[in-house]
């Protein structure tokens, strides 16, 4: 009989132990957790908050009762292992209801104790009002400071998933909503120009957006205010709190009514560390590919490990559901006699910002240009489906690729729809490690309502085979501000596009449809940087220009990648 | 110069002239299309019918002129092309307005006629009240039919794509409809049970749904009904038409103001074939990988066409806008001296029904059960995204795979949210050649709006990798009707979902909760038939009861597939 003892009782812990359990009916399986739940929805905190999810009961998707039930686990909640005796295999245990301590051992023991979030040692930051999120206590007690609090004004520090959700559940609420950024862009996984897309949609929401601002230090001001009805007050306007002053990097002051810190996570390694169980160079517990500690009867999952990036293969920290969920089962596999091997992660990730949706896989080009590696990248800006049946959305979408080989590095999407089913197909192609060549053969769903019949991938594949061929020479929106006086700008757009949408400062403008017969009127010595709005009536005049003898590159994207990147 | 010729005016046609001209400026291009109208919407026909798509101009995506300004393509609408020269490497041409002929000469040739509908030689269905939808005027003397007969009934004949789109048009419009479909099912390309869900959605709408009932005979029955004002008849109110009277193959009556035939089409090949060109054994137009026919100066792309499986290499036919638009920009390459070659149609597909998507890609079960391919099947009913977040809608997905290899044959997925998303996805792994076991690794975007930690797909192979492991024993829907003495039907859901959905006569009911303490009510002799509402728990009855030393199966999709395959 197999005894498996499962620190952490979330997503990693709750999917091993319910794997085992239908592996075989006579493992023990006992499963740890220090706080009161298990299995809870972690992803759907902010939600609840914001007010989407109205029941709080829906967040608890098992009990320690229903794990019984169904798997025979011996679920043990408000109890922390603090501390594991590899050479007798077995953990200590403290009961945090009365602090007594027990010795547990174990056959295997699965570690999954998660990332906590980080707080920087900002002065003033450890006071009542201020709150990171990462279970149901956290949430409960940042409901529980709006309303004792009546906050009318939040301020969030820190632009990745948990704070963006943050931010749209305080706007949500019709609270004031601070965001701060140390960066120059939120939701770091995409690059900056497609955050830009971000930007725009976040201020047009009246959401205060500071972006390449810290917050310094902070300083509480209790307050007993209480409504003074007699004078007019409302009874319900008492802060029984106070409030924050905020001191930010740039000098400037804001008064707030809560602050949530989410600048990031870092992996729970102490109960690894104090094991002597080996950690990586990125910090988070070192595993192999059979989510193996450095101790073979040990293993680790989640949040807290370092798993092999897809695309480089190096250690990467990814805190993210679905390769917690996937490593946790497949850590009861191994730990029950099977072989299985994680595939490596290729970071795949997702965020609704309002009605836009975020999401990226494999790498960016931030990551590509750190790491050296020879890349080319393209844009599209396509419908999410037909144009001409109702609802069809922009997808903004970028890829990055290796030129000579055409592997596929990395793709980033926004738009109000279709963003999710962009990246995934994206996400499956670098996966089987299609080339972009192979994107243009892809036979995706299409009718009106749904796509067309050029996808947006394919539609991308088109433009970097063309580069790969030489069909097109590209220019990037990063360049437009550098051009050289052998170089002229060239507006391919009609004049009703300009005066609306805006245009690059000194471009020429024919229309494309006019080129044709007014191409005497570009020079032939020097290079024409052709524009359109997104790239298309670029490339017919690219094309056009070169077939004559120009010398020409198309500005990949057009003007709104160009306009964006500003945002 | 290269004179390149082409025959038909929208998909494949239209493609093909805009990618030539951007390869070569000296080309001279020249697209005969026998109707008023070049490159319109053909998808969106039934669209504008139903009213979502208001404004008929939105159909019209292209114009002569505006061909001629941007491409610089001679675009002769009103022009059949009715016989080629191949000797001497020209076509004869009607003009469709004046009735004279003329010559044009070709280097290349490219044909795209298109495929016709299909018209059954039904006794009386040649009458002014009958309509195919192939075309923009086919759409305008539907809605002509629709305003002058003051239609109150109509009939479709076909279930289909076009049956179901204007289908769902005319009930849109308010009109009371009936559709009539020979085979057993709905949208052939999946399989019927799949296509249940299509059938509860027909008839839930007020639909009149005749499954496995043909149209034997049309009586058209003039009348000049002109509203009585006099006896408070409304003015809108009169009849210019008639009537049609309907004989069904049952033997049935049905009296209806206008008739959709749309029963399929059949490839246009008249042209290919008097010229002499090869036709495949199904009726199309053969062609090589290059999309050349049997005379290597003539291409032919789109609805006309054989091209090749992807699954098994085989001749198919795949009147799709998909293909035919990558096809004519690849034979446009292949004109001017690229070599490109046709990877193969998938057949993927979608098709919105009321508030369902049915889609699909690969082969389904019915070709795979034809061929006597060896395959296995699972179905998932798992929701669109997390559950506990607003929205989220069921997916009934069903995956055929090959139980040796792991090799994707096909997928089908139905439901109200994500159903693209997921067909897209399977597209993509099976044109990568990635097998099931690979499904479970892949990394798809999750946040609680848009998906889940788990993914329908990572689901579906999860279950699939269960049964080629021998971790599951599975049973289908199809086999439960034909249990024998030696086994037990055994329903593991709660009482009250039997109550309230419904369950399988003869079945035992234990809870899976309660497995574990009531498991010697279940006898070791005999093959327990495990059920559940989707699959999911039926799974842990089954993994509790083989390793307890019973023999066992579980019913892959639950009561949910059961249930539906008799809609």
């Amino acid at each position: 009989m197999t005894k498996i003892v499962i620190v952490g009782g979330v997503a990693g812990g709750a999917s091993a132990a319910a794997r085992a359990r239908r592996l075989s009916e006579d493992a023990e399986i006992i499963m740890f957790e220090r706080g009161e739940f298990v299995s809870f929805a972690n992803c759907g905190l902010p939600y609840h908050i914001g007010g989407d999810i109205k029941e709080r009961s829906k967040l608890l998707l098992q009990t320690p009762e229903s794990f019984l039930a169904r798997f025979n686990v011996d679920v043990r909640t408000m109890n922390e292992v603090i501390s594991i005796n590899r050479e007798e295999k077995s953990v200590t245990v403290r009961s945090m209801l009365d602090g007594s301590e027990y010795t547990e051992n174990y056959d295997f023991l699965l570690i999954s104790p998660g990332a906590a979030p980080v707080v920087p040692p900002i002065p003033g930051v450890d006071n009542p009002l201020t709150h990171s999120l990462r279970n149901i206590p956290d949430m409960d007690k940042i409901l529980h400071t709006i309303e004792m609090n009546n906050v009318e004004h939040a301020t969030v520090v820190g632009g990745g998933f948990i704070g963006l959700e943050m931010m749209e559940a305080f706007h949500q609420r019709g609270i004031k909503t601070t965001l701060l950024e140390l960066a120059d862009q939120v939701m770091t996984p995409v690059d900056k120009e497609m955050a830009g897309f971000a930007h725009a949609e976040i201020r047009s929401h009246g959401v205060d957006l500071r972006l390449s601002t810290a917050l310094s230090a902070v300083e509480y001001v209790p307050e007993a205010h209480i409504a003074s009805e007699d004078s007019g007050e409302d009874a319900a306007h008492q802060h029984i709190h106070g409030h924050l002053d905020l001191t930010l990097s740039n000098g400037d002051t804001l008064k707030t009514d809560i602050l949530i810190m989410a600048v990031g996570v870092r992996p729970e390694i102490k109960l690894a560390q104090e094991a002597g169980l080996k950690i990586g160079e990125l910090g988070g517990i070192w595993t192999n590919s059979s989510m193996q500690t450095s101790d073979p009867a040990i293993y680790a999952v989640g949040d807290a490990i370092e798993e092999a990036d897809f695309v480089t293969g190096d250690a990467t920290l990814v805190p993210l559901a679905g390769p917690a969920n996937r490593q946790g089962r497949m850590a009861a596999d191994n730990m029950l006699g099977r072989n299985e091997t994680y595939q490596g992660t290729q970071g795949t990730a997702i965020c609704k910002i309002f009605d836009l949706a975020v999401a990226s896989t494999g790498k960016n080009e931030k990551q590509l240009k750190r790491e050296g590696t020879n890349y080319e990248k393209v844009y599209v800006h396509t419908a999410s489906h037909a144009s001409y049946y109702p609802g069809a959305e922009i997808v903004s979408f970028k890829m990055l690729f290796d030129p000579q080989s055409g592997k596929i590095f990395g793709a980033q999407a926004v738009g109000k729809d279709g963003v999710d089913k962009r990246i995934d197909v994206m996400a499956v192609a670098q996966r089987a490690s299609m080339t972009v060549e192979q994107l243009q053969h892809l036979e995706l769903t299409y009718a009106p309502p749904y796509g067309s019949a050029k996808d947006v991938i394919n539609q991308a594949a088109f433009v970097a085979s063309n580069i790969m061929k030489g069909d097109a020479t590209a220019i990037h929106f990063d360049e437009i501000e550098n051009l050289s006086e052998d170089q002229v700008l060239l507006d391919v757009r009609n004049p009703g596009e300009l005066e609306n949408m805006g245009y690059i400062e000194g471009a020429l403008n024919i229309p494309v449809d006019q080129l044709r017969n007014r191409m005497n009127e570009l020079p032939k010595d020097k290079e024409i940087v052709i524009y359109c709005a997104v790239g298309l009536r670029g490339n017919v005049a690219y094309r056009q220009l070169v077939n004559n003898g120009y010398m020409a590159r198309n500005l990949i994207g057009g003007f709104r990648t160009y306009k964006f990147a500003k945002a």
